[in-house]
């Protein structure tokens, strides 16, 4: 993966932050699985089950506390 | 998504800021499913089981960390 | 939920702060399901599961992580 | 539950401080299923089976992380 | 495993400390199973499940935590 | 147990700090269950399951936060 997809961390509002936190969450799926078009097929799976959608969450919510280090929590 | 919902990770409180910690959680869900009928109709199924409970509390844990750190933990 | 139930999270003792842990977790529960009758007719489900009961000290422990932090530790 | 369990994080050795980061695992579990006799019957449960006990090294990981910061990681 | 693959947490940039991360991922996977037939074999069992995907993304966001920290974030 | 295994968490280099990480995490483990033939029997079982290598590499990543930190992040 030769592309820059992730020059910093430093976002401009905590709502940037999380959306960053979102961009990396994904992207740790994807170096382990780039095939798009699998990942596409496997999205109704989870984003249609409960228990799948709260793990999402968890795995944005701990890179969020990355992000937000990163930027001093915006003070 | 345009719509501003996250300004500042500052709250005036502890009990808000854990409210805060909810509000990112569910955030971190409706990025992955943004369709609220089917967040609607997904929420008796987790709502009514005890490790589905569990693991939303534990995302809120993730985030109140983060959300309290934001605000030198109201000291 | 209008009710101050988190003003603080300072603690006098480590113990109380692990107390105040158990809330939190709690708490983070009754958010996504508030009906009391509920959460009473789940417990047996999950105090009567090892893994359960895992997972809920794991929310805990993630808990105490904050409530430590906020009081420097009690050292 | 009256009975002082925790006066301070601090203890001599990291060792000590690993086997407090137990101790504190087992309380949370205690907290929820206060029975002994439950919790005695559901050790082979849990103490057989590898996920389990992964999940079970997880807390103590989760805990470690609170004694050794509270211990200034005993440098 | 006298093999040096890991001589430093310092790298150039947020995305290099993100590959960083995923490499010490498979490193905690590695120690447990150094066997790499068996580890190519589990791939497509993974790699094809939305729940495994996010796991394997949690674990790179816990890394990337450790790698961000050394880093001081890249700031 | 009264053997000493864990007197520092300083390492050398951050690779002995990983292995630190992966000791921590089987000591965990060891505490709950410490019948070695009961371990070495449950080996191949989640040894050769992707997701419960994801869940072991996943506590090695908590437990190498740790050594990390105390490490100062070997800067």
């Amino acid at each position: 993966m030769s592309e820059i997809w992730l020059s910093s961390l430093k976002t401009d509002s905590p709502q940037e932050g999380f959306e960053l936190a979102i961009l990396l969450s994904r992207r740790g799926v994807k170096y382990t699985q780039p095939d798009k078009e699998v990942l596409q097929k496997l999205r109704p799976e989870y984003a249609n089950n409960a228990d799948s959608l709260t793990a999402a969450s968890q795995v944005v919510a701990i890179n969020f506390q990355t992000v937000a280090a990163a930027n001093n929590y915006w003070k």
